[in-house]
């Protein structure tokens, strides 16, 4: 089954823009169900670890549930991933290399961002991967079940709990290892990237610095306009072809005419394969926005296997297929021609199998529903998709709906800033590495441009969805070395700098 | 009576000592009476508004009780405290200057704190007097017997919830007075001035900067030593007379030997003047080392009424009573005419009232024993106070059978730093005074060296604790005056700077 295969990582910050997408679409198919793929597959996918290399131990450590409360409740064990055995100890400060778990398993993480795994070595670096609450084994309560019961148990699923996780986590073990003086060096990509960027603003007696990799941490209230996403998106889409831009803009339509027709539903499910026939033609319509949205994130310049098995320039190959489709092809099956790049490359699928329980209690669509709400709008003249004006009310009233809990849509501003972030972090953060490449839909939130002289944005134009995290391959661009050569440079001057000034410091 | 007219804001910070002071002396007293005047003066004490020119609006704001968490809980009235007569509005960029409110009522340190009211029409700033949460009227529950009900709900009183509650405050009324433009200034002294310097760290997109006036924020774990506040008091009595200095520090065996006599405590009552006879000793000795320690801190070299009516230099006329007692004047006899010098320098006193409900549910008590756990320590050697060592298990056990809570010992250096602060603050910090008088025994646990260009330490010699925060008054000594300018051109220069940046901030 191809969606089965989707990982979770993209599936899951896609939740963010999805609910807005369901409103939307809801426009034209008037159904109050929200996206698909939410509950699906934020499960913990246990992959097998392929790279024998990367070795570590699992250990868990005792956590309060509540850091900003004194309410007695019970700790949970956090898990994390931990290898020492480049790491060169406290007697020659041996840096600590620390990503910042984000909404999922921590193995799958860990296997997933080989880039950490690369150069732990030269730096003599310990490894370090907890796992963000809530999410793999880490749950509160016991058990997933406990911790996802309610939205009282669900309660504590905040970001500032995760960040002071993560602080009291390496605070104990630093002091364990006598390893105090240790520098903490923070990855993150994704949401985690917004946790490490967040991290060393919130925390700088903490780390010494943040690779933050395609994290939107400006994707909030008004900083930037609502329809950015689908925008990179349909961009991507029409820098290929401006036929198949028209395509797809005009394929909702022939879907919603198409579903309203006697047998229309039925007619749907075979055009596009489904292994069971559709009850309506929503979950059609969230399956293909999510591969485009999808496609947009990895749309890297040579063939990958981050998401689903693709080619290079994936985009290129959808419209290819969908421009390309027979003479006489209808729009939806161009449509499906296209997407079976996404869904089907290897070709070895029979029929797809759509989401069945988008419903499910999912941990980043309760964190969308309560902190993370980001706006998304679609414009009806620069987007592929229906234009849909973001609606804050519907969005509070699903949230209510499903989780029985009032979002906070100005509360990660708040507490972590984002308005006039460049004169902020100027005049006070530093050693932050923001790096995005321009393929990528999220982009758009991120920092992309150079704040200061260790605020820095790399950008890569050909980049997609932090692929700067994942391991080095011979199929690498130039460009994407280059990338990787800067960041490296850059945490080499983090630590060089903290050794330093650590040798200057007076005791006060 | 006496003891009444001391107001809180010194004895509550003092009670962070206390626990530790009340264990040393039940080391010569077993007793297990946690310190006195907890309890008693943390309740609101309505201070008539001697200065008529403080004119202010009395609001209320509605505030979530637990900003980390989504848990279905009652908001909370905060109240805060306006003044916008001589602010200069959002087209001018006028500025905020908003107090950090501590642990009491809002109403008494706004009328404490004269510095902001005189300097604010000159800078054509608003004025802002957020309330603490649980003290004064900002009561969770509705009333405070249910916010001090018990350890749950008393859960939510943290630091931390009240930075954010001071966050959520000024972002939600900036934005309803279209002034996101203008830049807000951070006051606070003693916790207080806690508050500023860490919201100056953690909210550095709210405040452009911090006068933090006395804040200990060293005065954790082991960066520095515990027996610093203790010898701070000592040496400020060594320095006016050594015999002083010895007479206090061997009236606490006279103190026991009396107390254990036959009709000692009968004896004791009445060489103290005390209203009510004494049921053990430890109450008394608990009344002296508080003047000891208040006169350290209100060691001011003019008279004063800060907490008490006082002569100037009021530790050098406490010993000069001691001293200069009528030969043949027992030891105790010599303490009770040196302290009457603090609790009865008018000579209205007939008799004086020990606290005798010291077990009351107190607010700083409460953070005392979860957060706010600075160990204190008396040297054998250096220390006019019985020798003790900080004990944190006895002190853990008194928590837990006063408030049914277990301290979170490290949690504040996690949270906000501490040690290696020079190194921190240095490399990210910016905007902060930390002013302090060396005569405060709360210096020793502050920053006291500059540490950047832009983290400034202001040290007075003959200070004590926050005067600076004062209003202005013909009496006030040159370095004070002094003080006072370089504060007010310093928080110029951070409202000169925003200007400058403002104007030149491209959005990103």
């Amino acid at each position: 089954m191809a969606s089965s295969t989707v990982s979770f990582i993209i599936i899951i910050i896609t939740t963010v823009l999805l609910p807005s997408l369901s409103s939307q679409l809801s426009d034209l198919f008037p159904s109050n169900n929200p996206p698909p793929f939410l509950g699906k597959h934020s499960h913990p996918i246990k992959q097998p670890n392929h790279h024998q290399q990367y070795r570590y131990e699992t250990r868990y450590f005792s956590q309060p549930l509540d850091h900003f409360s004194f309410l007695d409740l019970p700790r949970f064990r956090q898990r994390y991933l931990i290898n020492t055995e480049h790491w060169v100890g406290p007697s020659r400060s041996g840096p600590i290399f620390l990503y910042c778990g984000n909404e999922g398993d921590i193995e799958w993480f860990a296997v997933n961002t080989g880039f950490v795994w690369d150069i732990a070595p030269r730096f003599g670096a310990m490894i370090l991967f907890p796992e963000h609450r809530y999410y793999g084994d880490s749950m509160p309560f016991g058990s997933r079940e406990e911790a996802y019961r309610n939205a009282t148990t669900l309660s504590y699923l905040t970001a500032e709990q995760a960040l002071a996780d993560f602080a009291v986590l390496i605070t104990d073990l630093k002091k364990n290892l006598s390893a105090e003086g240790c520098p903490v060096v923070l990855f993150g990509g994704s949401y985690g990237g917004m946790l490490a960027a967040w991290m060393r603003l919130k925390y700088p007696h903490i780390a010494v610095g943040a690779l933050a990799s395609s994290a939107p941490i400006l994707q909030f209230e008004d900083i930037v306009p609502p329809e950015t996403f689908y925008n990179i998106v349909s961009n991507s889409f029409k820098r290929e072809s401006s036929s198949c831009f028209d395509t797809i803009k005009n394929s909702w339509n022939a879907l919603r005419s198409e579903g309203q027709k006697e047998d229309g539903l039925k007619q749907l499910s075979k055009t596009f394969h489904l292994c069971r026939e559709l009850t309506s033609v929503q979950g059609l319509s969230d399956w293909l926005d999510s591969a485009y949205s999808y496609l947009a994130m990895v749309n890297y310049p040579y063939p990958s296997n981050f998401l689903m098995p693709l080619p290079g320039h994936p985009i290129r190959e959808v419209c290819k297929k969908i421009d390309g489709s027979p003479a006489g092809s209808s729009i939806l099956e161009r449509i499906f021609n296209g997407v079976s790049v996404y869904y089907n490359y290897t070709g070895e699928v029979d029929c797809f199998q759509l989401d069945d329980d988008p419903h499910g209690m999912d941990g980043w669509n309760w964190q969308a529903c309560t902190e993370m709400v980001m706006p998304m709008s679609s414009d009806q003249n620069t987007s592929m998709f229906p234009a849909y004006d973001w609606d804050y009310s519907a969005f509070r009233e699903g949230c209510q709906r499903d989780f029985q809990v009032t979002p906070r849509p100005r509360w990660i501003t708040t507490e972590f800033g984002g308005h006039d972030i460049e004169h902020v972090l100027k005049s006070f953060g530093s050693n932050i590495i923001f790096s995005n490449g321009l393929l990528d839909p999220w982009s758009g939130g991120s920092v992309l441009k150079n704040i200061s002289e260790t605020i820095i944005a790399l950008i890569t134009k050909e980049g997609a969805h932090h692929i700067d995290l994942r391991a080095s391959s011979t199929e690498d661009p130039d460009w994407l070395v280059e990338q990787r050569a800067t960041e490296i440079k850059l945490i080499q001057g983090w630590i060089y700098n903290y050794s330093k000034k650590m040798k200057a410091t007076f005791e006060i």
